[in-house]
């Protein structure tokens, strides 16, 4: 591994410059994310400024536009005009006025219309992820005049490994060649003869970012065409901002799944109370909603009151609804996002969950129902004189809390996406406070159907 | 988007191939997973030769083993040809004896030893994920020397756009040489005059996908290679199947993080029997370890008869254990995988989640507090004389709880890394069993403390 060792003590920057000039944007990176804004501002400075800018185009930075708002103001134009359009726009996001207008002002006219364009689109959006510096030919070039094109502007454009060939009339995109294509093709032929017969796969601005991800990761691009309504290409995504974007995706989804909000940084870069913020909104939710389970059980106060076995097994009951929903919502979460399933197969998906839970439910049944008799058969504990209906309860109970779970965490993930919502904004906590409420009145109704008479 | 309707009704698969030859391969075999076996081999047959070798060769083709096993004995030789070395042994992995034996046999002797150095890699590898069709020239070539030899073999390599520089004496690799800086090099000069000065990240066959993924995701990297322990390129992963590996991995991480083993295929390719074996295990193995619960409670029965009024808090208090234990896992799993945090930095979390459990449990405690408050002076229930007794256990154990949960459920990704697991592993419902034991000892405790001579 050829990564940098963490520095161990404070150093002037000019040294840390110095040391890290020679080493890969990735790694300076790393090492500028250990520093504090100043610090990292000044350490650029020291560095040659075709790495700096490299640097600062890298989306990995955390405090980039800190480091910015810090640079000398008559520096700040030259670094910012080598930086990508795309990544400019990112940085500005998180710069406040009056900083941002100052910034945008330093901008060259050609990339300040960029930026504008790029500023208007939501984050989650594929406008906000694409790139302008692509290369564009028009459909009448050969393939010798196109391989030179490439050669000329090589230096300024995020990948030539997709060129993509306008119409000459309406400028309207017609076909994208990869470069491989191009450098096995005659130099004497048209450049539309190394072309693939079929139009390139695009996508609109307004197009979510997975969808981006998606027929990237489908089709093995390495760079997806973004068009407007009238097809003028207005931007590419390429693969590895895609990738970045999809790591992001993946940690904010697992955030939620675990139950929060997703986190915007680093888990040591977050501030004490946003920690708390982020947390606590669900976890107050969340307890909210399960207080549903001090009334349900105050509901029953009388049985437990006449039959305090009962509640011995109510933390096991309530824990495996919980579980077979988590599993449940899991899968499906997946099978949506990959398109596996689609919104109107959920009645198939209940159609499989249904007996699915039925034959778990039955077999923890049978663990429970087992566990109870060998304690009572073995002398460790005494149900009672009625524990054969005790273990039926339990049993039966489990049959149905955890057919329920199942159902309802896959139905949830569904629900989330029929009303607009992105499926993975399902969290297991959610489905198990979802499914305990209905669990614990499951099993005082089993209960009062199977030890009415007897015990209750 | 340009991608195909499922089929609505059985074609004959002549007709099908038909319509599919001028499909992209990944909508090919979209269109071939909806089939059978037999079905979609019929169909590859009526495919021009090129496009059903393009095909086979995508990974995402769910029963390739069996199609491939299914195809005339005399035309499996020319498929197997064309496909790449990689996707053979993947699809090799899945074909049983003799069929496997019959087919290596039907390999050309340059394939097939490439093949069997293949197979010799762990699944989770990335000798497994790499592929062998690269362009290699030796360091004593000019750029027009090189680019000559790119264009011959482009046709048969998997990327073109790394070229790989070997020393010509020990045919060790020295350089990556990307394809955009070769074609806007002098072409006069040595291949070398392009090459980055760095020499290039490489990888062992043994590394795992993960750091695979980490390198290529954080260097943009479109082609990683892999070095023997001699500094032979022996393979390169490329960013497309890279990216596949992703989209699987994170597809485990999320249903193992449900609760669940990871599934082999799609949920609606699973068959009943393997989805209730993936699931039942866990879910049996939390619920013996759930019924440790049971226990607890049946130690404390006493307690339990003495105050019925704490029952009703039973399932509120555990799950907000389970739910803060389970928002601290999905953020260290995370920040694990993304090296953000270390192992031997355990103790740093630790020090962060202990003050923000406290934090998080004391906003829990209030909310629970008023709640009973409210209830008892609106007279909605009768917590009984003692009441305010009662409250302060519920918001004193929550306090205990959560921070319990927090600290639990951060410490568990450590622990599993610690023993050699991926910290991925570790489960949102493992996570609230291991709190919900521990849970109940401290409500229970702090009732003790709080309510003898009361209550108790």
């Amino acid at each position: 591994m050829n990564e940098i060792a963490p520095f161990d003590t404070r150093i002037d920057p000019s040294v840390l410059a110095a040391r890290l000039s020679d080493e890969r944007a990735p790694d300076i990176v790393e090492a500028l994310n250990e520093e504090a804004p100043e610090v990292a501002a000044a350490i650029l400075l020291g560095l040659p400024h075709e790495r700096a800018v490299e640097v600062l185009d890298q989306p990995e930075l955390d405090s980039a536009a800190d480091i910015i708002e810090m640079l000398p103001r008559d520096r700040v134009a030259s670094f910012l005009s080598g930086m990508s359009a795309d990544r400019i726009t990112d940085v500005f996001r998180e710069i406040e006025e009056p900083g941002r207008s100052d910034l945008r002002a330093r901008l060259d006219a050609e990339t300040r219309g960029a930026v504008d364009r790029l500023s208007a689109y939501g984050e989650e959006t594929v406008g906000s992820l694409m790139t302008t510096e692509f290369v564009t030919v028009p459909g009448t070039w050969s393939v010798a005049q196109t391989l030179e094109h490439v050669r000329t502007v090589e230096k300024t454009r995020e990948t030539i490994y997709a060129i993509f060939v306008l119409d000459p009339r309406t400028r309207a995109l017609t076909k994208a060649v990869p470069l491989r294509r191009l450098i096995s093709g005659d130099p004497q032929d048209n450049v539309l003869s190394v072309a693939p017969g079929r139009p390139p796969l695009a996508v609109s601005p307004t197009a979510s970012r997975e969808e981006a991800a998606r027929l990237i990761s489908k089709y093995d691009l390495l760079a997806l065409p973004v068009v407007d309504a009238v097809g003028h290409l207005i931007g590419i995504v390429t693969v590895d901002d895609m990738i970045d974007a999809m790591v992001e995706k993946q940690t904010q989804d697992v955030q939620r799944f675990g139950g929060m909000e997703a986190l915007p940084e680093p888990y040591m870069d977050i501030g004490f109370l946003t920690m708390i913020r982020k947390r606590a909104g669900w976890l107050c939710a969340l307890f909210l909603s399960e207080m549903l389970t001090a009334s349900a059980m105050q509901g029953f106060e009388g049985e437990l009151e006449k039959a305090i076995v009962l509640t011995l097994f109510i933390p096991l009951i309530m824990s495996s609804g919980g579980n077979s929903g988590s599993q449940a919502t899991s899968l499906l979460i997946r099978a949506l996002a990959l398109h596996q399933i689609r919104l109107r197969d959920w009645w198939k998906v209940a159609l499989r969950e249904l007996p699915t839970g039925i034959v778990l439910g039955s077999i923890l049944g049978l663990i429970a129902v087992a566990r109870i008799a060998i304690w009572q058969k073995a002398g460790f504990y005494d149900y009672g004189p009625h524990w054969p209906l005790v273990a039926a309860t339990v049993g039966a109970a489990l049959i149905g809390i955890v057919t329920f779970g199942s159902f309802a965490g896959s139905m949830l993930p569904f629900a989330l996406q029929r009303i607009g919502f992105d499926p993975a904004t399902a969290s297991a906590p959610f489905v198990a406070t979802l499914v305990d409420v209905t669990g614990l009145v499951i099993y005082f109704s089993v209960a009062l159907l199977i030890l009415r008479g007897t015990l209750l």
